[in-house]
């Protein structure tokens, strides 16, 4: 299995079949075709198929795949196998929405910290977390060794923010806010947007 | 131009195009290159290309596109050179973060109404809405003509006020409860969800 030079548009597309593959598996499907996954998901079946086979051969010509099996392939290649910690940053309605989030079990992700820099904020409790002072975020982070947050800070506050986290050993920010951050090279940043997706429906309205 | 058949994955990648666009437009840019564009969103300049040639011939050779015009043709398409009303449901964390959220401005929508079921909350105000009861939605929203719904219920209660939504005429959900919802073919449904989006950077790190 060659992983050097997959692109990118195909890594963003596995969660997507991750994530329709564990709900299969939950409503107790043991198999599946790429027809079927790229109904539920809306990519052509053979997209589908080209996307897997990239990283080996899945599937049987005519029985389709193991959903168990593809779901732990899917998860070693996404390193999702194993469970990672994460901080949010920004202890607004956002930050509370993260924290309360019960979509995070089974999907390699545990929050361990929560900041922000109100001192109204800082010592409350929100969900089963104590909101701790920003001052000392870059050195907690470090400390437990901490690659990916949780960006929930108002955007005039948000660069300052995303280079602290990165100062701090950060490799990867998902991004509520309205803005592009700058992060060096070796950083990713995913930006969550709900006015994108919606744009991706209106033009079937 | 000739849109009928357009596959919905390339659907799917223009809002990310238009975002980076208006971020270039914002920053005082001008013109930009497939081979720019594409290092903004972390897609391939060939990919870029193609998925812009399919609505008609937007660029010239060389000289690349031009910001303004592009935004405005991709606005034209995706349907988003108006302005969408919008509803959304559960007036919990997630419903705060949405009433709040400035990014909404310039990109096609506006949130006109906020429903909850909980009587604690009916009648208080979120943002600069007044929470309505969730028993008068169905009612309010057809009476609106609203198509567009945000909802943030909890995943116990997403498909039940999913159908209510239907059933009131909405044709377009953005659904922030993780799990699948189920709707009529001529429903979309877009899924936020944070650990989907946290897996696309795992493989990197």
């Amino acid at each position: 299995m060659n992983t050097e030079k997959i692109p990118d548009i195909i890594i963003g597309r596995l969660p997507i079949y991750l994530r329709a593959l564990q709900r299969m598996a939950e409503a107790g499907n043991h198999t599946t075709s790429s027809k079927e996954l790229g109904e539920r998901v809306g990519i052509s079946a053979a997209q589908i198929r080209k996307d897997i086979s990239q990283f080996g051969e899945f599937g049987k010509q005519g029985s389709g795949y193991r959903i168990s099996y593809l779901i732990e392939k899917l998860s070693e290649i996404l390193k999702v196998d194993r469970i990672w910690d994460v901080v949010v940053v920004g202890a607004g309605d956002m930050g509370h929405a993260l924290a309360n989030y019960p979509g995070f079990i089974n999907r390699g992700f545990q929050i361990v910290m929560v900041f922000d820099n109100d001192p109204a904020k800082i010592g409350q409790k929100i969900g089963k977390f104590i909101i701790q002072d920003a001052a000392e975020m870059v050195e907690k982070i470090r400390q437990a060794g901490i690659q990916i947050a949780m960006l929930t800070a108002p955007a005039s506050a948000a660069q300052e923010v995303t280079n602290q986290l990165v100062k701090a050993g950060v490799r990867a920010i998902l991004n509520y806010a309205p803005i592009s951050l700058n992060v060096p090279e070796n950083v990713k940043v995913q930006h969550i947007d709900p006015a994108t997706h919606l744009q991706k429906m209106t033009y079937y309205l």
